[in-house]
């Protein structure tokens, strides 16, 4: 599992470009993070909404896939709370379904006191089968 | 409008990041578009899902501002259909119910050729009621 | 296909218990609509948010489902813009994206005035692949 | 704020339509459940998809109007899971997120067994400011 992880995250050019690190990985599982730099920012000098749902976009992919089977979002909703305070932003994804085609995993993104930030959930669906039927 | 929107369109230093350009806007609607680079590709090669999420979220944000009303979006939904043939993508924003304090704002999202890669729903919550009580 | 939808129409008891009527069907597309009664209503005595969604996943069932391949919804997103005004409520469903396991359908809910009342947006799962592979 | 909470829910006429209980109410807080009945039941002989959505909507609206401030959804996100097993279905609601206009309230969707038969996400806003300032 872990050398896949280290391929598919290798090969992840956007998260290269915006800052974003691995930090914890496990079936079904994963922690991600973000260092806020300035270039992170919108119009109003918080950090951009795309940027929120691009760090919890890759947590989900990680977590999703992090089983051997390809999986894809093909569903995604994003509920944004409030800004966050301190240099850094986490987003800890758990896949709190899964079944033969199609699972669910929830991202919490919170800041560096913890406060949550923004809630994701995104609908995976599995190009092929999982091995032992599940 | 053009002025406002200039200053923050000017000051999204993420769209400046990720390659957005503004193709056109007006009340309650914007178009915006993105060549695809490098860097925007996800492991598997194709476009990031945070990517085309980042640039609908965009087009979201010009549309639902450009009355002069400063709105947050609350909630957004992404739906992918697949992936973008050809070197650009372009994301057509268009709110679709206004009210006082809250309003909702589609954008498709589109390939070179045309055809449907995501559609994006926003829900905006507007900080200040409009002038005209609408 | 008529005859599948009648079967498929004719067992949703859902749909008898709460009055709603199919009005038009083609392939991934249908028109369903409901005369608002008083046992619809929420305690704030406007038309109740379930109804209103179970009348768009009606309509989105019938819709996913025209072509012939069982579908199912594994997510819906709705949006709520204003209470209906009128007796009768309509809800207009239109697959805008079918892959050969995934495909999303839009419904949009109006009042009896052609006012947006709500948007519904489903992604559904095909349980078995389309005969010509779409 | 427990007479306000018997006002709303007994004026809730779909509620008694549907059969949906409230089992417990707290402040951001509510347990709703629903014996299935046979005209719960879908063309496939399942729990409607409408029916989980509002037995889920019900607990939503339940616990963002637990603290006294009139609160509507204006967005609302589901992922259905499985079918549920047994003849009793619970909702849980908890308000995840406050703020003085906006709060964001999950609801999980459990059968008798205490499987995840589905997952709601609901996005509130208040018509009034609360009076404590949040």
């Amino acid at each position: 599992m872990k050398e896949d992880m280290t391929k598919l995250t290798q090969n992840d050019r956007v998260a290269e470009l915006l800052g974003i690190r691995l930090a914890a990985v496990d079936i079904g599982y994963s922690l991600a993070e973000l260092t806020i730099r300035q270039d992170h920012l919108n119009g109003v000098g918080t950090l951009h909404g795309g940027i929120i749902f691009s760090l919890a976009d890759y947590a989900f992919a990680v977590a999703v896939n992090s089983g051997g089977v390809p999986t894809l979002a093909v569903n995604a909703n994003i509920s944004y709370f409030k800004p966050p305070r301190g240099p850094v932003v986490r987003a800890e994804a758990k896949v709190i379904s899964s079944g033969r085609k199609v699972c669910c995993c929830e991202v919490e993104i919170r800041d560096d006191d913890g406060t949550p930030v923004a809630k994701f959930s995104g609908t995976g669906y599995r190009k092929t089968v999982p091995s032992k039927g599940e």
